[in-house]
């Protein structure tokens, strides 16, 4: 399946602060750029930030004043399997040494905090199915709502609120399954038809021997999500961090299928 | 130099639970292993989770009932210069990949809360200059006192109440330095001196072009720490993680420099 | 139903500091002091801050140094009804004024955080068979353990770790309540058949045209509790507020039921 | 002093559920309502919640759909004296029974975590100089800064922020005081020459014998406020709190000095 990516930042930084922008798509197995492009007007020098360890690519740049920053990108996914059902939970024995971080609490995933929780809410069931049970009780339970949360929203307030948008529940969900012992951890994404458009999160957990994307949204599908990066939680991936003062002028994303896509036109 | 490190764990562990052990000694630059014995008793099975990137290694077993973990090493330590005065402080441009993470709030040090009070504390004063200043601080304002916090007590709650052990003081001391751009993490280390003797929790700036431990407790000298392993903040760094119910019923740790250090004696 | 109530507390005041002592037997409907003894051990000065309107009876002093203080009173308890299952919840206009306070939020109590779990949870009950369902569901899901909390445990907290003591449940309960807009307070009492001994912490709300005790730990019967006082939360209630340093040497409570009572005797 | 005080709220509410509003000036000394006028449209019914123990005045109805409430008042202020220099710390045994509440922590006023922080920066002054010195920081430190809070905020996050709106600097303030064991509450006001034209509030302390105003956003002078009523903080006087759903379609507050104040002409 190929998907046009599309995203377009207008800020204005006040006097010279660094920033480091992450919206380009990963390299990532599973995903291949055909075509992209990024730019900056006016075009000022930057330098690159990329991790080779995770994929992820990310730019620094030095600014003062207003900034256009324009991203397109046309990608080819893969079809993957992401299914939840039946997929074993690891030993924590058995698993890679990059999952054992995604078993820690962290700035927004106070899972520590949630560990009766879902002993009480979630007992019997383990690995992929305790998540689909986790995933299914907050489609149940939690509402998705604008303006339900601010910056400092974590998983607990989330939890009491049951409100909040795709950041929150993403930290609700790997709250709840870091408490199981399920590795998990937030990535960032573009989705094809969210409504408004917009960076998505989700899910992605360790379990039936390797990494498999959730949205707990119920938004996206997880095969139409083009990866820009994960990490512990939204302090981790944002797309745009400034280490000073800048106001936001505007800002859009559009995430397209350009053509219907031949694999599933016989469906 | 050189120091005998020795930790002695005794749990009960309730029906069979995996643990995740973090003691040993990392294998970290300035730092040789001349000698170690770790033995469990009864002698169980396990695996290990050493983390080459970072040199720490951590040993994966499953156990049920009454367990002895001891642990000896004969380390032997380079002379090291963490001093922080005039460290220039680096731009995020100039920063390694492997730093970013330490810019981040974590789950106890919510760094971005901090934000406020750094710049209106700390005015005017960059890199490791801001890190001294900001150590000077809580030299002059924090208590060292035990029980003073718990399990979930993070750097914005201990910043209230101004007192706590090792880890409350590592904790505000990285959530000052994060708010000010400066990258910082969490050290385990086993310190010589330390008064009731216990496994320490120092921190690392990373300023002047490179990494930095400091005691925000005052309690040890940053050349005398052995190094277990680093993290953000608590959280990623326990001796034990235990994935079920156990009981601690002993535990002691002590170090001893054997004799004196030939290299210092002319001093 | 006569009962003989004792308190003992051992205190080490560090310099001439005020203190606020609550522990008499409050002048309240349904109680009747036969006799009582309050002793401070050396005999210092004291003076009082009785609220008539509450009944509550509290004692000031200031002193230095240590200071023995027992209490003894007799009180015989009318039998009262506290029973809940179709007690009708009041609507805020048939409320008294003194009622209004225990439908906010307090310190411990953040009510406001409880809207939507209050609602998910006990949908389609009001009044006393909603509190009901509260209590019932608290004592399937919640472990009543000490050490579980700590000094700045709150209701919220308490609902995520799902453990506590007395005061921890009143919390708990008197959240759920007044997020239903069902006022509830919390009550500091002696109560008979307690183990280990101490002050008790039970609730009271208002349904069915009047307040009603209850027990969220299930620890004691309404009938047999002698009330000290009531407030928002534990913030109110402490049996002893201290203006400065001291350090509790000792602390024993007993409640007695001197002779079987006859009004139950045949039973 | 005559103040011309008019609000007007228009609302929607969801289904019928019930409201108490609270805003008419409250029967208070030093403030007599020379006029006064309250019309709700459509005219339902309404019934009243006033408390003659603290001279405020709530009224209370239930309504489905939309709802325009207007209210005007001219007020006739005395001159009073708040000034807190050099006036006395009372102790806890001359304090009113009534204010000891006022020394407790409240849901937006956790003072218990604020001791370290007032022992430590407000050291060696007592009663109205140390409220003084509280204020006098806060103009310092603090920013007025709308948006910077939140309906969760709270006097701890307000300290870490140094941001906030009335509400929030009224929460430090008061915080700051009962840390100090001077008993603080929050009042809500109308005020004259305040821009943006709001409700208003402000704090109130036992110094010197009795309660005193004072504004620590520095807004409003205490000799132009006229009082609507006073609480623990923001969760004890809201001036509309709707027990159910219903969504603000409008609001405007305006205080006028209708003429020149013939007591002040000649300055």
């Amino acid at each position: 399946m190929q998907l046009q990516v599309e995203a377009r930042l207008d800020y204005d930084f006040h006097g010279p602060v660094e920033a480091l922008l992450h919206l380009e798509v990963a390299h990532w197995p599973g995903q291949r750029i055909l075509s992209e492009q990024l730019s900056l007007d006016p075009p000022i020098a930057w330098s690159r930030q990329d991790d080779p360890g995770t994929g992820e690519r990310r730019l620094v740049f030095a600014h003062a004043g207003p900034l256009k920053i324009t991203y397109q990108a046309l990608v080819d996914l893969d079809p993957a399997d992401h299914a939840l059902t039946g997929a074993a939970q690891a030993t924590v024995a058995s698993l890679p040494v990059e999952a054992l971080p995604y078993l820690r609490p962290s700035r927004y995933v106070e899972s520590d905090l949630f560990e009766q929780v879902a002993a009480a809410d979630f007992a019997g069931l383990t690995g992929g199915d305790r998540v689909a049970a986790i995933l299914d009780w907050m489609g149940r339970a939690m509402a998705y709502r604008a303006w339900a949360s601010h910056a400092t929203s974590s998983a607990s307030s989330t939890y009491m609120s049951r409100a909040g948008v795709c950041r929150d529940f993403a930290h609700v969900a790997v709250a709840l399954c870091r408490a199981s012992d399920i590795p998990a951890r937030m990535v960032s994404a573009y989705a094809l038809g969210l409504k408004p458009e917009d960076f998505h999160a989700v899910i992605e957990v360790y379990v039936g021997g390797r990494w498999r994307l959730a949205d707990p949204t119920g938004l996206a599908q997880p095969d139409t999500l083009v990866r820009i990066g994960h990490g512990r939680d939204a302090a981790d991936i944002p797309f745009l961090t400034i280490f000073g003062q800048a106001t936001m002028t505007g800002q859009s994303v559009r995430v397209l299928a350009p053509w219907p896509d031949p694999v599933r036109a016989p469906d």
